[in-house]
């Protein structure tokens, strides 16, 4: 079983991508989709007079600011636009797509974050209470067992549901991971629209194509930078969780998914003993 | 099983709604919950600069213009906003609701009109082409078996999937109609923001309480206005199909539900036959 979670950032072809689902399942490749949407949900906050906000935590990770208008936005976006345009277009390919959120059957489950701090601009810190995010401690395999072997490909978008009962933001790298994890996956390609790691973020050449696991913490300090840093906290979560290979590959490619599964982009993996 | 529709005009009030499915579940009864959101699709198709549009067909019926931009936004609305506000609402009070539009697992499938016949204010015809419109002619039973078995409450909306894998805009209280013929219903609940067919519809008191199947074409033609005329449409549709009880009741009360159950709104039934 694969995870594949594709992005929600700028130029990416999902045309491409909905193309090489249908052709992997042809081979018989057993696969489930995650994706994102925040370019889009960027426009439409903007477009309704609503602009997004990002917060910055003392450890330095960037989220969106959630407040409940930002949340429906959020949902009109990831569940609505994003969500049924992918199930639109694997339908037309023959692909039996079903879309889900995390609140739909409770599948993917957490805590909310009671309260965030925030690092202002001039580097006082703040604590913002009216936040609805969190992040995925439970996910229902058993949802996702039934859908698969009734012959549905699960497509899955944030957000997810607090313990409490709430929709909660969630990261849809770190959604990904807890799925693969929960689920035994094989592989995990996280798919967006860069090549991969890069030693220099504004150069494309210079990717990592390959690190090993035990070296993830010490290549990421010194590369990882804005939003890779939270895809390789999902790598190393899935790591922990014993998923065996997880690529950060380019969404932006005709057929991104075999390419990645080919080792095009960076690959996370123990090194193959060859007898 | 009863099928419920909420419609999604002004109004409506979705937490007594959510009140009265947890507490019809928590009885025992089975049921299936399908929605609309036409009210707040015309408020975000405006307040993205799409503004809504509607066609009147040559026999009178309205419907809303479909063009691929309204349809995304149309998406938004329904499978994002509406339907996950309504999931989260239902498992913020313990019911296990998951979501899904007539897109997913090609749940609703049908045809697209190729073409529409559009009149205009001056009395003229026009021809519209590009329009995602069409009628749900299957349903995906074993699907809603598999998620009802598994303890899901399958919470739908439209879109639905045309016969070319295409999403098309079709009737909320029709696709609730051929659910409710599909799944062998005992009930079908079709509420809405009036309390039910009214003699005169400018007056809340002139409603009339009970039609017998065979008047209904009769009291309609004489009654029935705009959107209360698709709604007695899917009535027909209903009956034809063999459901046995049709009740059109009034989303604003407390208990919509349970007291379209008891009889409160408009009930299309058979005499019963007292021994």
């Amino acid at each position: 079983m694969i995870i594949v979670k594709v992005g929600g950032g700028e130029g990416i072809q999902y045309d491409h991508l909905c193309d090489d689902v249908a052709a992997l399942l042809d081979q018989g490749q057993q696969l489930l989709l995650i994706h994102g949407g925040s370019h889009r949900t960027n426009q439409v906050a903007r477009a309704l007079g609503h602009p997004p906000q990002f917060i910055t935590s003392p450890s330095g990770y960037s989220s969106r600011r959630t407040d409940r208008r930002t949340l429906e936005i959020f949902e009109m976006v990831y569940c609505g636009q994003v969500n049924k345009s992918i199930v639109e277009s694997l339908q037309a390919r023959g692909v039996n797509a079903l879309g889900l959120s995390g609140l739909d059957g409770g599948l993917w489950r957490g805590p909310r974050k009671n309260a965030l701090r925030a690092v202002l601009d001039d580097g006082r810190q703040r604590i913002v209470r009216d936040d609805y995010t969190g992040r995925v401690e439970s996910v229902d395999v058993s949802l996702l067992d039934t859908l698969l072997q009734a012959g549905y490909l699960p497509v899955l978008t944030p957000p997810a549901l607090s313990f409490q009962g709430e929709a909660i933001n969630v990261d849809g790298d770190r959604a990904a991971a807890a799925t693969a994890v929960a689920i035994k996956a094989t592989d995990l390609v996280i798919l967006s629209n860069v090549p991969g790691l890069l030693r220099r973020p504004e150069d494309e050449t210079s990717l990592i194509a390959r690190i090993a696991p035990e070296k993830v913490d010490e290549v990421a300090t010194k590369y990882a930078r804005g939003r890779m840093r939270i895809k390789v906290l999902a790598v190393r979560e899935a790591l922990a969780g014993g998923v065996p290979r997880i690529v950060l590959g380019d969404a932006r490619l005709p057929q991104p998914i075999s390419q990645a599964l080919r080792g095009t982009g960076t690959v996370i993996q123990k090194e193959q003993v060859t007898a």
